[in-house]
């Protein structure tokens, strides 16, 4: 029986992590031979349906699941974590500006951060779901400064899922036939869904589908989909975000497929002229649990505008919160 | 690539439908190599939400899933259907008697029995969750006069992973090494929790804990679990459900473990003295996509008290509803 690993999931008591950590716990994001051990974070408010999660775990007789640790103590939800998803964050209030937004959950973030820094397993592998994401992300990097930057993502993933089903839909072809996909930029509406190196089979996709359909349809519908799901179930995406999580860790941790890539929130390291310590949204692939920026790919004009957006957000992003960390 | 399976579930925009549709999608309930079409049928107050549900399906990238429908209508949802999970029920409204629920649910489930008989697949297989699981079963086996009873079945999984984890605990050992727990009887406060023929590894269980604690503290703590999660959680179960759900089918399609049964709600066919043609949980074991109860057990007088109790229930419950389909 190998070693188990310590996942931690904060925000555990809401709604993604509902639709996450069963599934985790039932093996299918690190395998069916991987024992587990969940340590779940929430706010104090919020420990009591905690318990019921955990009751709920006990009854589902998982036999991969070692252990599960309840706290709302950040120290001790991330000792010796291998993997941290961290889903929780502070939802924008009545009222509330977008830089009150971020000062909130920057703050959340900074303390993760450092404990992070203190207890977590050293080779951890963070994705931060919770919004901003990227931003989010970047701050927990900034505050674990001994854990490697690269060892921290934040999620697109749900992202570019959705591109790859809009394409697929469009051309009326299965999701398993189109590949690289790309996801540039911010987790939010300015985020650049890229179909200029995608093929279908072993085809290029732009001229199966008509430009001005791309262009304005598209785009603007994946950039705009968390906001259509709220409206039609009278609740945000929590299935597909939970789902997306978990392929963005299976593609890390047990590689992305010969040819394809996916959509990663990563530190950026300059590639493509995006500012240098950024969390932006690259084509990577994975391979023996680490990922590269996917390099070289042509980019034209349109794109480049459209990649400059979403940088210019983040960068705005940041500087709110940079009295934080500086 | 293997033909679609067909995959009916109602209820499909309600909580417990929430946890289990998207881990059916990716291939959790029948394998990473069979694709699945969704078959959703919802009331038609629900079908907003449904759309939602779809959304979110769509946005989850699923290679394995083939298409979904969705619709109010039990002839279009039951079309062809290969394995059905009816999750949708009535539940117990205020100041609604125990028999207008039976008689509410019996209708419900009559109408869905009579669109299968007319439109599934002839091989069908059935698993009741909406509560009384056992009874509604049973009305659907009644009005499905063309399909074979022995593929209709109610859950008692949710009960048996109860079981198996309280007695873990209790001896501070790994669910995986508990074997042959029985659910007797009824989905209900009145089931029987068996642990008189379950092993440890190779050892008898009950020898290794206090009587007491098994009769005083576990039999009771498993019949009123379902009250104690709503307690904690301020709703009911929704994915430790779905979860036995799915092991019910794994178990029923793929076969059951060399040397464990479990639990399910079958048609009695007098095994143990239990009166033919009530939906009654026993121990089974599954090879070749067919389950046949455990005989020969050796029940003693504290066991048969107990499953002659949750019979009585199950024959009160038969004849609140018998006008319905005789």
């Amino acid at each position: 029986m190998r070693k188990p690993v310590c996942v931690t999931v904060t925000g555990a008591a809401g709604q993604i992590s509902y639709s996450l950590i069963f599934r985790i716990a039932s093996g299918e994001m690190l395998g069916p031979d991987q024992p587990i051990i969940l340590r779940l974070l929430e706010i104090k408010p919020a420990l009591g349906a905690l318990r019921g999660v955990k009751m709920e775990l006990d009854d589902s007789a998982f036999p991969l699941l070692k252990d599960i640790i309840c706290t709302d103590n950040a120290e001790i939800a991330f000792k010796d974590s291998d993997i941290a998803l961290l889903v929780g964050a502070r939802p924008r209030g009545k009222g509330m500006e977008r830089k009150d937004l971020l000062e909130a959950n920057a703050n959340i973030f900074s303390q993760q951060g450092k404990a992070i820094n203190e207890v977590a397993a050293r080779k951890i592998k963070i994705l931060v779901v919770g919004n901003p994401a990227n931003t989010n992300a970047l701050i927990v990097a900034k505050n674990a400064p001994s854990i490697d930057s690269k060892q921290i993502t934040a999620m697109t993933r749900l992202d570019h899922n959705r591109s790859l089903t809009q394409l697929a839909q469009k051309i009326d072809r299965p999701v398993a036939q189109i590949k690289r996909v790309i996801i540039w930029g911010n987790h939010s509406s300015t985020q650049y869904p890229d179909l200029h190196h995608c093929l279908v089979g072993d085809t290029q996709a732009l001229p199966l589908i008509d430009n001005e359909w791309y262009v304005n349809q598209m785009i603007p519908s994946v950039q705009q989909r968390g906001a259509s799901i709220i409206k039609a179930r009278g609740a945000s995406s929590a299935a597909s975000a939970s789902n997306a999580a978990i392929m963005h860790m299976q593609s890390w941790v047990h590689g992305t497929k010969d040819g394809d890539w996916v959509s990663m929130g990563v530190v950026s390291d300059g590639s493509y002229g995006i500012e240098k310590g950024l969390v932006y949204s690259f084509p990577c692939t994975c391979s023996d649990g680490d990922w590269n920026i996917v390099k070289n790919l042509e980019i034209n004009m349109f794109s480049r505008q459209k990649m400059a957006a979403t940088e210019t957000e983040l960068i705005e992003e940041r500087d709110a919160v940079a009295h934080l960390f500086t």
